[in-house]
Formats: structure tokens, sequence, C-alpha cells
């Protein structure tokens, strides 16, 4: 099991602790920790990507409304705070539990935002549970970016299944794509797979179609950033095409996230906003200009999957399938973050 | 147009002559050319993609030939130069046709040398000639990798419609996947068309999907390394994703080759060997470890585009479409490699 213990973690009590996290931008390199005691800290780190990952940036936004509270500016930081990115609703869920909880003290808040954390941890544990046995023996599963322990306060979504497969002493493969431009998949789920002793193959994202092609994969799954009301999936930019390839190859597509992913007030899938990030991630991502001086580039950081593309999603309430609004509805009716609001 | 005079030509006389060529690895930071004045020379760069797009190894291939004839070795370096790539059919092609010559002269096989240098020149144009009105005003055009004028003794291939059709005044755009592991699209496609003056927007492989669903995208067009006798076509890894992406969308998929790129030796896709490459290029291929170490990778170069994905094969000699044995023997028989050999 990949424990990462405190790889996101608030030291002290509420008054005067403050919150440490690993710099995901600096894996697989090095292991550096960021110790963040002012709301702009925290702001810049989920901005920059030290943090990301959906479940795991509610949960730092919600500890830096802590933050935001010992200085007593608790509204102020939690307006502040979800400004950071636009596309994860988690973000905008865990401010939004923060401010519904109608204090402002730090302690009382502090316990709050432990609350969505241990959550966070159980709702991965459940998610791989209900998917595990989607991961037969010598299955090859392939996932896309990180929805690995990295990117929550748990074991993962798209990986838990694979943590507990792992656990329960399955034989299989991951193969995880890069992932462009900016290589979680490469940087972050194959070192946290690696870690915990899961077999990994890395790929290029334009060798998915190849490896699917020659039959390795009898399974993808991905994470989401924000799932609309009838099932319609943001994540990851490539996502969108890793199941377009799936449908073609009769490979099951399916989508792990908990319920508090899902953004009920949006119908489909094309309302979600999608951030379009910096052409130095593109064109000099590696500390190394890798194409002419001013090109003009796109870089859209999420692509949305419709629902018909979908297997299943796989929550911590059990696997919605088929997806559609009246499914959705059923399983997730009522935690979702809008209905929270 | 794109002239790029001299990317790879022949300096001095056949006795005494030498390659010379533009280093394509140190593109676009730096413009180097390197001088090849021994059949190992020739051998290294075609290996570590110095020079690289299939009809120019078959060139450069062609003039390490003469190259080993200046030291009387004129077969042993035909063989030796046949082992540097496996893929390119143009490599074998080129080398049979120079043995074909029956002379070992070096200023003989120089001519011949030239001639095959000039006449993949003439092809290309005549590809652009024949693909050119698939490009409408206003068209998006994807790309894949690079078969442009650099892997050309020409206008490219791929490129070759976009050329003329810039040549024409057409309003176009086209977008250029990077093509991971080794950045074929970011470092050569989007060099030499901003250096042409054609718009030119980069993508990270995996936004391709994205781009086609947003209705941007009117016609792909990828070069190709080797087409079997079906049509089936071995291309950069990522173009077979691409094709599956495009049929998904609506959106015809092209392949523009010169006839000597068929193979009509070979019944279909399944019998072209792909040339699987260093882990080292998806793990730290920019000089900066992108992963862990230890890391597994799987790395073939090339995919296999199934005909029934291709809407047409543009050739010198027109557009192959629909793609079958039949209109590819039509269009094809008598001039493949495995005729002349």
């Amino acid at each position: 099991m990949a424990k990462l213990p405190g790889h996101i973690e608030w030291i002290g009590d509420g008054g005067s602790g403050y919150l440490r996290f690993l710099d995901q931008t600096k894996l697989p390199g090095d292991i550096v920790y960021i110790d963040c005691k002012s709301v702009e800290t925290v702001w810049q780190a989920i901005k920059r990507l030290s943090v990301r990952g959906a479940p795991a940036i509610g949960i730092a936004a919600a500890y830096g409304c802590v933050i935001g509270a010992q200085y007593g500016r608790f509204a102020g930081a939690a307006d502040y705070l979800a400004t950071s990115r636009p596309t994860a609703v988690n973000l905008f869920w865990a401010i939004e539990r923060m401010k519904l909880l109608g204090s402002e003290k730090p302690a009382d808040l502090l316990a709050e935002a432990k609350a969505i954390h241990e959550e966070d941890a159980r709702m991965c544990r459940a998610i791989g549970e209900h998917g595990v046995d989607l991961i037969g023996d010598g299955a090859g599963v392939l996932t896309h970016c990180n929805a690995g322990a990295l990117a929550t306060g748990g074991i993962g979504t798209a990986t838990a299944p694979m943590y507990l497969a792992h656990e329960r002493g399955r034989r299989f493969t991951v193969f995880a794509d890069e992932t462009r431009p900016l290589l979680q998949g490469a940087r972050l789920t194959a070192w946290e797979l690696q870690q915990a002793g899961v077999d990994v193959t890395l790929i290029c994202d334009d060798m998915a179609a190849r490896v699917m092609g020659e039959g390795r994969v009898k399974l993808v799954i991905t994470g989401a950033d924000r799932i609309a009301a009838n099932g319609d999936a943001a994540n990851k930019i490539g996502t969108y095409g890793l199941a377009v390839l799936a449908k073609y190859h009769g490979i099951p597509f399916y989508v792990a996230a908990p319920s508090s992913t899902f953004d009920l007030s949006l119908p489909g899938g094309q309302d979600i906003p999608i951030e379009q990030r910096d052409p130095g991630e593109i064109i000099n991502g590696f500390g190394t200009p890798t194409a002419p001086e001013k090109i003009k580039t796109y870089n859209p950081a999420f692509d949305v999957t419709p629902r018909e593309l979908i297997a299943g999603l796989i929550t911590e309430k059990g696997i919605i399938s088929p997806v559609n609004a009246e499914t959705v509805m059923e399983m997730i009716g009522g935690v979702g973050p809008s209905l929270n609001g």
C-alpha cells in the first residue's frame, strides 16, 4: 500500500499550526516539503500545481481557510482561495463546507478541515472496494495523469482499485500515460505505484492507441475534476481521447471519483469551465526549449468525456452504470456540492 | 515556400566529395551542419535521427553508398547502411536502387544518388499538387511528427499540400502535434512551417481529441514510413490513435507518401517490423529526468494505421481512395520497391 504519510498534513494546532505538503512539481527527482503559513502561499501552491488533484486541492483549500482564520480573515481567505483554479469542483465544495460550519474560530475550522481530509481517505478506500473486482488477474490497466494517492487524502481515486488489487495479491500491469504537458503520469503516478510495488509501465500519451491495439489493456480508469449531472466528466487533457480509443477497441472506460466531484448544478459537460494554461508548459516544459520561439500554442488543461463513452463512474457509494442523469441522481442526489450550497 | 536549401546536400564531386546535412536533433535551438566523410558517420546520423524522415533517410543512405565506394567498399557500405533503421522502406529501396545501377564508380553512384534526391523533390511537389485542394479556405489541418521538407529532398509529403495551399494564398491553420518522445512536431514541423510563414499552432499529443471535438480540424494529413500492399500504413507512433480519433469525429484522415514508401511484398500492416527504441527517450528526453529511476517503459517508434481508417493515400501519382489492395496495385503496381528488387 502506498501510504505516503504526510504528503499533505496539518502541523500543530488550530491557533498556531500550519499546512505542510510535498511539492509535487519537484517529484520524482526531489522530495521537498512546503510549509504554508499564509493564505497566499496556499493559493500559489494550488495555482502552480505544487499541490494538485481535485480532492487534494479541496483539502489544501480547507486548511488554507484555517490559516486565514488565524489572521481573522476567514471569509476573505475562503473567497481568495476559490480563485486559485477554475475547474476542480472539490475546491469550491470544500470552501463552501468550511463556510457552512458557521464558525470562524481556527480550532473549529481545523476540526472541519481534518474531517474533510479523513473523509476523503475513507472515500478513496470505498472507491477502491467498489472498483477492485474490475481488475482481474493478469489484467492490463491504463491510466492517465495522476488520480493517485498524491491527488487525494488517501489511496487515490483511479489508483484505489489498483492499490487494493495489489494488496490482495492480484497480478496486473498498469500502463501510465506520461500526460503532457506537465507529466503527472510520469512524475507522480509512475512514482507512487513504483513506491508501492505495483507493476507499472510508462508510455507516452501517443502510444496508448497502439498498446490498446496490441490487446494489452483490459480496462481504463482515470480520475475526474468535475462531473456534471448527466455523468459527463471533465478530467486532465487527454482523457477524452483515451475514452474514444477505448470505445474503438472495445475496452471499458471507467472514471473514479468521490461524490464531492459531482456538480449537479451543471446539466452537462459543455457547461464545465476549462482552464487554459500558459504556453510555456508546452514550449519550455522541461527547462529546455522544445519548440521554436514565439510559436503559437493551444493549452487546455482539461477536456470533457461525454457519458456515452464511460462504462461506469466508480464512487464511494458504488459504481454508477450505465451513466446518465437518472443513475447519477439516484446515487449522488443530495450529496453533490450544489445541493450543499 | 520553405526551401530549406541544403538541409541535405552533397558537397563536391563523386571522388572526393561528402554529404552535409542539418542536424535535426539540434533544431529548433541550433542550426548545426554535419559533414559525413565516412559510412560510419552516415549510419550513426540515421540511427540517432540527426537525419530522419523516410525519404530523407533513403537519400542519405544513397549518398552514404557513394562514400563507401570512395573507399572501394560499396557493397559492404550498402549492406551496413541498411541496418541503421528497420522500419522505413525507402532506406532499403534507395540502397537497392544504388545496387541495381551495376557500377561501383563513385561518379556513377553520385549521379544516381542525386537522381534519387531530385526525383524525391519532384515527387513532393506532385504530392502537393494532388493534395492541395483538400485544404479549403479557413480549414484546420492537423498533422503529427514531421513529414515535412526536413524529412524529404523537397517540400515534404504531409506538408506538401500545406505549402502549396499557402503559396496559393489560402488561409488555413495547421495544428502540429508535438509528437513525443522526440518532439519532431514541436522541433521540426512547427519550426519549418513557421519559417515558411504558414499559420501553425503547437499542441501536445493528448490535446488532439479536444481540438477535433471543438470542430477546429477539417482534415488530418500525416506521412508514412512504410505502406503495405493493402494500404495499411506504418508511421510515427501516435498516428494510429489520431486516425481512430479522426474516424470518431468524422474527419477525413489522409496519408501522404511517395510510391517508394509502398512495400508491395507485405500483404498487410501486421507484417511491418516496428522498431523499439531506448527507454531514455521517454524518461530523460530533454536532458532532465522526467520519470522515476528504473521505471519500466514501452517505446515503439511506429504504429500501423489500418486502411479502413484512411480516407486516401496521397501519392505523386494521385490520391488512392478508397484504400485497398486493388486500388493500391492499380496506382503503385510496378513501381513499389519489392518489384524493383
